[in-house]
């Protein structure tokens, strides 16, 4: 059975705010552009209750109002979604060949924009109250709880610093540690001692996120030690065990990885493979800040655009 | 005379929208920060009529609103601008000192976001038709000009990659250039020559834009062989003569240029002052764009974040 083929000067896998706003760029520029788009447009950034950082919205925006302003300022200068699933991507002579599980697609240029999704712990109500009082980014969501009491999931480096960062606001952290001892930087577990606002549970581990009224409001875990179920009232749960990159599809690719799987790149952000690009929360080094991946979106739009135009000029001299 | 000395944990020099987005950052996360600005706040950006491309805006926003916006989402955080002119930076034992012509500014780290200003021609009507005919970005604003008309005025690299690049746009573009030929490359210029849409006029000098109904429509020039007056009646007219980024504070410092003087980083957009970052327009490697702007910024901002953690935690560790 023969897939369709698909065919634009650009590419884009993903449609989250930084393929989004390259798409922006480069439709606006008549550069044709599809993207392709496996589950939610806007990405992490729709799902979220509000984003306050943005820049530009002085009072906010919801995440899902910002999904839809970005979506229709792309489709308004021609980007055209497609819902797939990408599998692999291959070099096919001067194309890339980017294989879907419904139909393939062929382009000059392709970015990868598939973000990263925050590890979870798996456990009831963890995503029924997800953004109410069930956090991932103290960077995002920190400052929602000035003088409040929070619960740091996780015994890494991320977690340390990060519960660290959060006493900026916090009046009082409790941490949950599954194992006996931090998997910490010795300095970085140091800091946390000699905080006061901190108080570590180790061999705790995390059941259960209960609320009401639409909001967290407890964690119940147990104590391995004693055996018994621990409580823990708190205004926010914030977990900190990993990320991960959505770059499975690139196992097997020339597309080099880093230790984690985020996509190495280069100064203009191409990939380790012509003609491919990367931006956004996927890319080795990114912030997972809806800003930084928009920047690097309009960056790469412009990356791409140059790629393109200097493969136009290269081609008509071999054709002389 | 002592001049005052305000310190902050981080003094941004520069108020536009790569300060202003950084800023919210900062600010957001409890991190003291000053901004001086010497011009209009929201820089660049502020003087434009429409942004079509700011990611968010699915129908664009004037210039102003964008800016003020900008402003008052830092402000809401708590960041403080000052109007001052930053006279040079200078390492003072664990601080960086910013003076100015009003004060001085003291603080752990700093950030430069002072942006980059188009080369003017400096002709009758440049400035009062600038943003409603007159246009320094071909990817800001060629778009505008679908199927009209367009004069641009240049001879080098840049004139003539964008002249090209308008050609999406534009049914038919002049170009003025004073010399006798292209100091463009060869390949580029090739490429000129045989694209229908651009006739190129040498040694022909811009004298004047003039316009009716606060709009541009015709270029006065002359023509250098003849002697005699021409006339170019036009849609728009797009001035590629160059960019003059605002580092001109910075020549005797440690702090690296590159040679047009945009200032150099590294991937943590730390310059080669250590605790002096760089965002925006100004970076050596800028795309012009306000989004990619902003995104720097915010990235910035955590990478100060980070330097500032990291520094607290030497200086705990040597007090030991």
């Amino acid at each position: 059975m023969n897939k369709e083929v698909k065919k634009a000067e650009v590419i884009m896998i993903g449609a989250g705010p930084s393929a989004l706003a390259a798409a922006v760029y480069t439709t606006r520029e008549n550069i044709e552009t599809i993207l392709i788009e496996k589950g939610v447009i806007g990405g992490l950034a729709a799902i979220t209750d509000l984003v306050d950082n943005y820049p530009g919205f002085s009072k906010g925006i919801t995440g899902m109002e910002l999904a839809d302003e970005l979506q229709a300022q792309a489709e308004r200068f021609g980007a055209k979604i497609e819902l797939d699933i990408v599998e692999s991507i291959v070099k096919e002579g001067d194309n890339i060949r980017v294989k879907g599980s419904g139909a393939d697609y062929l382009a000059k240029a392709v970015l990868i924009a598939t973000g990263s999704d925050y590890k979870k712990i798996g456990v009831p109500g963890e995503e029924e109250f997800y953004g109410r009082g069930v956090h991932y980014c103290a960077t995002c969501d920190g400052a929602f709880y000035r003088d409040k009491h929070i619960v740091v999931v996780g015994g890494g480096n991320s977690a340390a610093q990060e519960a660290l960062f959060l006493t900026r606001f916090a009046s009082k952290i409790d941490i949950l540690i599954r194992g006996e001892a931090w998997k910490a930087s010795e300095i970085l577990v140091e800091e946390i001692e000699a905080n006061e606002k901190i108080t570590t549970h180790f061999n705790t581990t995390t059941d259960e996120i209960v609320g009401e009224n639409s909001r967290a409001n407890k964690v119940i875990g147990t104590d391995k030690i004693k055996n018994e179920k621990v409580e823990f009232p708190t205004d926010a749960v914030f977990v900190f065990v990993g990320l991960v990159p959505n770059s499975q599809f690139l196992r097997g690719s020339p597309i080099e990885l880093d230790e984690i799987g985020f996509i190495k790149s280069n100064s203009d952000l191409m990939t380790t493979m012509d003609g491919v690009f990367v931006s956004g929360d996927v890319r080795s080094g990114a912030t997972m800040q809806i800003a930084s991946a928009v920047g690097e979106g309009a960056t790469s739009a412009l990356k791409m655009r140059e790629y393109l135009e200097e493969k136009a000029r290269a081609d008509r001299i071999s054709k002389k």
